[in-house]
């Protein structure tokens, strides 16, 4: 039956809110009168510019750049940035190779027909595990479900082992880092496999955690040695930020806690974002115009919204707030975890960026479902992990409500 | 030197502004206190809608059904659009061929994996010159200009002839028929060929009028026996209608000139219909859940827009002041094209959605460049046409002040 307790949300449209609902600040910059034109004349930004772009871009996106990343392009969804992404490595890695000289005739003539050299053979690796998105290029490189995948034709492009960990980490240290080691000697191996096989790969995509496939981490040793790896064999990297960018994770960027020597060759971004897009290293611009390009290329409200929510972000202290709520809230979940150790356990996360398994799916998802009549709207990842994706803005007050739903639906047997 | 004409717009950000810029009935909506909320919480559609969704679709978009196309999938852009409704097309190939049966185990554990049998070789025809986006599925259907596809690793998907007219029609009817029979035998041969070589068609895309490539048009009664020959070989038939949609040839939607016995399977739109979707038959639709997703599948504001473009639509009647524009700029354009016959030819074009050819690139770009410096904003299309894309509210004494500039800059024989 239907109670009429207050709604707790720790899934936040499948983690696409910042600020959660109605915050003042985003009520604010939709109400002001001045804004009403941003809203009404979408534009073509690659061509018809709104005169305020470039200084929209730098108080909003460029304000929260990955250090070393100096460009970014805006893109409408998750999706579509990945696409972009991977499209603009693929020019770059044959723009290289190209050395200085421009596209042949028969280079001109062949892409138009989707067939080498125009169209090249040329791949890029992703993980077992991934999700990278649904369109065609970022389908291929997704690999968490099958009915994701499923009667749709695929490019074939290599697929690694992901690390599988044991947890708690701290008692399967030497195991975990067997993994590590696995994972990357398979990427090692798919290189040379293919470059033999003359589909060279020019670029990899990771998540630093593979959210949509169940909350999968690898350690921050394992992404810096996939860096070297990647740097060694002139594959450029791009880290997909879809899920843990915008400060979940306690940091901006989930990958800042890697400690790179230098950033990924690119990050993509959507959701909490609002806007989609990628940020970039320079060699990544391909020189001519109109190679990344639609007719809108983002939309100008988006960033107009993610400004305000960046503020409120700096002003509020809420990555301070994300770290010592996402603490508490770990300590919480493994407390639970100790009472209820054959129902709720691989507790794990960083940041408020959370994520906990069940026995089997049936029994995650009746978890879900009771958590739900208890007043918790929350949601599921993988085949059998309880993920948590609060808002930055949550806090330990909304912690203790999570936590006691959690073990009043885990003590009632259900 | 710049001057301080007044601007006509008749490129309107690529062809996607319906109403122009600031039209009264937009602005309420963007200024309705009750539409706030709207603005600011992006919801999941596909998991949590708002209540409204409903209704919104049906006073929205299947307001504007083609008829016999029961069915709308929202989308953020036009080449998600597309992307959704070749995996749909996908889908439901597999679909019929599996007659009921679920799914192999092999299929799915293939298809996380990117091989057949779970990743089929499937393929979906579309034509030479033709445009439909640039993500990777999007993208190896798009055969406009080389440097759109460039470099990025593309689907060996076939590509047809298609009719290349000469004008004016009334002159060359015969020519263009031989033309449109040209077309339709190598797409069935192109059938019989990725049948034999085991990558059997599954569908086919065509736009209405090519616009990216060159507003090349071709006949009702090749569209018609284009939608036989498809219907026969079990070949679903998706109508791109992203440029042509929403009014700008006279009918809301172009295929509607066609006289076809039944819609296309498939119509996907975007551009001026403010948000992306596509219109489709309850046979298309996958029978599970999930398979056509992403986190925000389009975006209820620009809903909320395209109900109030759609009201102004019908309350100001203009389609019907597309159809008496365009029958006045046609006859304008050829008139100019009489006194310049070398210069401005080919003048072709439905409802207000027109174009004229140029020598060269060159000449077509300096022609836009003059234009621009005499107060009109226009664009180029294909290798050397000048397009014509104004807002749906554009009258004859606009047309006055196009025809106007374009003959005092081809008098001025720049």
């Amino acid at each position: 039956m239907w109670t009429a307790t207050p709604f707790l949300d720790v899934y936040t449209q499948i983690s696409s809110l910042p600020l959660g609902y109605n915050h003042p600040a985003m009520v604010a910059a939709v109400s002001d009168p001045r804004n009403v034109a941003t809203f009404v004349n979408r534009p073509a930004m690659g061509v018809l510019p709104p005169a305020d772009l470039v200084s929209r871009l730098k108080n909003a996106l460029l304000s929260v750049a990955p250090e070393g990343l100096s460009e970014v392009q805006t893109m409408a969804c998750g999706s579509c940035s990945n696409e972009n992404a991977y499209k603009a490595v693929f020019i770059r890695h044959v723009a290289k190779h190209r050395d200085g000289k421009p596209p042949t005739a028969e280079e001109l003539r062949t892409c138009k027909y989707n067939v080498p050299p125009g169209s090249p053979r040329l791949s890029l690796l992703s993980f077992d595990g991934a999700f990278h998105g649904r369109t065609f290029g970022a389908l291929s490189t997704t690999h968490s479900k099958a009915i994701h995948k499923l009667d749709v034709p695929s490019f074939d492009w290599p697929i690694a082992h992901f690390p599988e960990y044991k947890y708690p980490l701290e008692e399967f240290e030497s195991e975990n880092r067997k993994e590590d080691e696995k994972s990357l000697a398979h990427v090692e191996e798919l290189f040379h496999e293919y470059a033999k096989k003359g589909v060279p790969v020019a670029g990899l995509v990771v998540e630093p955690i593979q959210a949509e496939g169940g909350d999968r981490h690898a350690s921050d040793d394992f992404f810096r040695k996939l860096y070297a790896l990647a740097s060694k064999n002139d594959v450029l990297f791009i880290c997909d930020e879809v899920q843990t960018g915008c400060g979940p994770t306690g940091k901006f960027w989930a990958h800042q806690h890697w400690g790179l020597d230098t950033a990924p060759d690119v990050v993509t971004f959507s959701k909490k974002m609002l806007t989609g897009g990628y940020f970039y290293k320079s060699h990544v611009r391909p020189k001519e115009s109109y190679r990344i390009f639609n007719t809108w290329v983002g939309d100008p409200t988006k960033l107009l919204l993610i400004e305000e929510v960046l503020k409120v972000v700096n002003n509020e202290k809420l990555l301070d707030n994300v770290r010592d709520t996402g603490e508490y809230m770990q300590k919480g979940l493994k407390e639970i975890s100790k009472r209820y150790p054959s129902m709720f356990f691989n507790v794990r996360g960083r940041g408020t960026f959370c994520a906990v398994d069940l026995p089997t799916e049936q029994d995650r998802n009746k978890f879900i479902a009771e958590m739900h009549r208890k007043g918790v709207h929350c949601g599921g990842c993988g085949d059998r992990s309880f993920r948590i994706r609060p808002a930055l803005t949550f806090q330990r007050k909304h912690v203790d409500i999570l936590l006691d739903r959690a073990e009043k639906v885990l003590s009632e047997k259900f």
